[in-house]
C-alpha cells in the first residue's frame, strides 16, 4: 500500500524520545530522559473542585462543541498573565491549542511549503524538528553560545537562504541546551527579522520556572511588527495531561493559526478550558509555580553536585538556571547512542543529544532531565552514569 | 507578510459553517444550522463521579503525559464495543485522537500530495472537505442515491482517476444527506477498492443512532484487505466536549497516523481519556444512547410532520432513520445563501447545501439539524422556513 502514502509520511520516522521512553517505562529504571513534570506536584484536589464546580455551573457548555479560538475568559486570564511578563495582548490575539505541540504542528501547515527553510538553534527540541518535518522542509542550524544564537551566523545564513520562513527559538531554558538567550540578543533578533521580514517562533514552555537571577523579556514583548509568533503551555506549570496551550500573535497571522485549527480538531476541550479558567479564577498558579520551582531547584542542585562529584572531568555541562534540562558534552570520541544501551543495561536513562541536531552529528553530546526523579534516585542514576563515563573514558 | 505562508494556508477560507453558527449564536435565533447534541442530555452528574473517581485512584497518570497510541483500557473498550457491531478488532487497531475532525485531518496528512484526488461522495462532510483541502487534493464527487454511492460511476471515476488515493464515506446517516447505503453498495465498494488498491475513509459519527430498521454492517466489518480506516468519535453519544475520538486500521495504516499524531500533538488528554474508560466501565453508555435515540427521534418526527404541513410541494427530502440531519432539495432557481440571510432576519437558521459539494453548485440545497431543538422551536422554526420558502416560490 505504500505508493498511497504521501511523501511527507513515507520521510517520516516515529520520535527517538518516544520509543526510548517505551524501553525505560520498566518501574525500575531511573530515567532522566523524558521531559516529564513531578506527578507528585500536580494539583489534584484543586482538580477536583474546578470539575465539580465546572460541572455544577456550566456543564452543559462544558460538554458542548464550542468556538474554535477557545474558552473566552481562559484567553482572557492569559492575556493578562502574558501582561505580566510585559507582552502586551489582548484576548483576541490568543488561540488555544491542545499542549504548545499543536502549535508547533501548526506553525509547520501555516508557513512550510516543501524544501523551504526553517533556522533554528543548534541544537534544538526535537518535538519542534520532527513537526517542521512533516511539512517537508530544510533545517539551517544556527550556532549558539551560552547567549542564545550568534547573530553574525545567523545574519549570514538568512543571506544565503532566501527560502527561509522563520527563525524557531527558545530563549529560556531551552531544550535540550538549558540556557537562556541575553537581553541583547533577543533585541538582536527581532531587529534581523524585521530588516528580512522574517517571522519568529518563541516557543516558551519553560520561561515560569526560573529559579535564580532575573528574567529577560519575552522576545514577543519586544515584537515591533507584530512578527513574533509566541507559544505557551500549561503542561509545565499545572499538568500536561490536559493538553491545553496557547498560540499568541496579532491578528495577521493568528487568523491563518485558526483556519488551521478549524480544521486539525475544530477546538480543544470545551470542559478542560473551563477547569483551568475556574482554577486560574480560584486560586493562585503563581503560587502553585514557586512550589514547582523550589522541588526542580533542589533537584537540579543535586543532579549537579552529584555530576560534579561523580563525572569524569571531561564531560562538560553548564548549570541552568531554570527549567527541566541539563546539556552534557561528552569527548568526540563517545557515541551516546550506544552508552545509552548500555545505560539501560545498569537501569539508568537519559536522551542522546544527536537527536536536537536536525542535520545531524554531535553524537557526543545528551540531555538529563532532573524534574522527575526523587532525590535518592537522582543521586543513584547521576553515580551509575558517572560509572559508566569513566569506564568509556 | 503573506509571501511567507504557505500555499495550502493562502488557499484556505474559514469554515462556512462555523462563519455561519457565529451569526446564529443569537440566543433567540432558532438554529438548525449546526450538528450539536441536545446539551440537557449530557450526562453531567456522571461526569462528576468519573471524575472523582479518576482524580482519586490515578490522578498523577491523569495529570502527567501518556502514550500517544491513547490509554489502553480505553483502547481495549473501543475495540469490544467495535466487535459488538461485527468489526473484529483489538486495542492495538486503536489510536486514540482529538475527536473524529483529527482523524479527518490525519487522513489527509498521511496520504494527500499536492494534487492527488479524493473521492467522495456528493454531497459530502464540510469538516472533512476542509480537512483533505488543507493538504492541497483536489476531489471527484460520485453521484449517490438513496442506497449510497452509485458503484458504476465509482468504477469509471477510478478509471478516470490515477491520482485517486482514497474513497471518503459516511455510510450511515451521513452528514449532510442524512441517507444510509445498503449492504449491496457497501459490499461492492469493499471490492471496488481492493481492486483498485485503493483506501476506504468509513467515518462513522452518527451510525449508533439508528432510530428504526435494521442496521447493516460497517464497512470496516467486511474489510478483508485491511484496507479500510474507520473513524469513531464518543462526540454525539457522550460528549463533544471532550474531544475523544479514535481511528481504527490495521497495523500497516495505522503506524502512519500514530507517526503523524506524535508530531500533531504528541497524544490526546490523559484526563479525558480515562474518564471516558471509566464512565464505559460503571455506566451503561449503551442506555444512554437509547435515551439519545428517542429524544431524536421525536424531533425528528416533529420536524418531518411540520414540515410535510407547512413546505411548499416543490421542497424535497428524504425522512432519515437516524443521525442528526435532514436535507431538503429546493427547486434550481432558489439560491439557499440568499434563502439564509432572509432567513436570520426572521430569526431561524440552516446551514446552506452548495457548502457540502467540493466542486462546487447544488445551491438550491439545505442542510437541517433537529437534535438541538426543543420541540416549540423546531415547530416554529420550520414553519418560519416554509413560509419563507413559499414567499421565495
Amino acid at each position: 500500500m505504500n505508493h498511497l502514502f504521501s511523501e511527507r509520511v513515507k520521510k517520516a520516522k516515529a520520535s527517538e524520545i518516544r520509543e526510548i521512553l517505551k524501553l525505560t517505562q520498566q518501574p525500575d529504571i531511573i530515567s532522566f530522559a523524558g521531559g516529564l513534570p513531578a506527578p507528585e506536584l500536580f494539583p489534584i484536589e484543586e482538580m477536583k473542585e474546578v470539575t465539580q464546580k465546572v460541572l455544577d455551573t456550566m456543564g452543559k457548555e462544558a460538554l458542548q462543541y464550542s468556538p474554535t479560538e477557545g474558552f473566552d475568559p481562559l484567553r482572557t486570564q492569559i492575556a493578562t498573565r502574558m501582561g505580566k511578563q510585559g507582552i502586551k495582548t489582548t484576548k483576541d490575539d490568543i488561540l488555544i491549542t491542545s499542549g504548545s505541540q499543536q502549535g508547533l504542528d501548526f506553525t509547520g501547515k501555516v508557513f512550510i511549503n516543501p524544501e523551504d527553510y526553517v533556522l533554528c538553534e543548534s541544537p534544538s527540541y526535537l518535538g519542534a524538528i520532527n513537526a517542521f518535518k512533516a511539512y517537508e522542509c530544510q533545517f539551517k542550524e544556527i550556532d549558539t553560545d551560552s547567549d542564545g544564537m550568534i547573530m553574525t551566523h545567523l545574519e549570514e545564513t538568512i543571506k544565503a537562504t532566501p527560502r527561509a520562513k522563520f527563525i524557531y527559538v527558545i530563549p529560556d531554558f531551552q531544550n535540550p541546551s538549558g540556557r537562556t538567550w541575553s537581553l541583547e540578543r533577543r533585541k538582536a533578533l527581532v531587529d534581523i527579522a524585521n530588516r528580512h521580514n522574517l517571522v519568529i517562533i518563541e516557543d516558551n514552555p519553560y520561561g515560569e520556572l526560573r529559579f535564580e537571577g532575573t528574567a529577560y523579556p519575552a522576545i514577543k514583548s519586544l515584537d515591533t511588527e507584530e512578527r513574533v509568533v509566541y507559544l505557551g503551555t500549561f503542561s509545565k506549570t499545572f499538568s500536561p495531561g490536559l493538553r491545553i496551550g496557547w498560540v499568541c500573535a496579532g491578528k495577521e497571522l493568528l487568523s491563518k493559526y485558526i483556519t488551521v485549527k478549524q480544521s486539525a480538531d475544530l477546538q480543544s476541550s470545551s470542559i478542560s478550558q473551563r477547569e483551568l479558567a475556574v482554577f486560574l479564577e480560584d486560586y493562585d498558579l503563581d503560587a502553585h509555580v514557586e512550589k514547582i520551582k523550589k522541588v526542580y531547584k533542589h533537584r537540579r542542585d543535586l543532579m549537579m553536585d552529584t555530576m560534579k562529584t561523580h563525572f569524569p572531568e571531561s564531560a562538560k555541562y553548564e548549570i541552568p538556571q531554570g527549567g527541566l534540562f541539563a546539556w552534557v558534552v561528552l569527548p568526540e570520541s563517545i557515541d551516546s547512542k550506544a552508552l545509552m544501551v548500555k545505560a539501560v543495561e545498569k537501569k539508568v536513562a537519559f536522551v542522546p543529544g544527536g537527536s536536537f541536531f536536525p542535520n545531524g552529528g554531535h553524537e557526543n553530546t545528551m540531555r538529563v532531565n532532573y524534574s522527575n526523579m526523587p532525590d535518592d534516585k537522582i543521586v543513584e542514576g547521576i553515580i551509575r552514569l558517572g560509572n559508566l563515563l569513566k569506564e568509556e573514558l
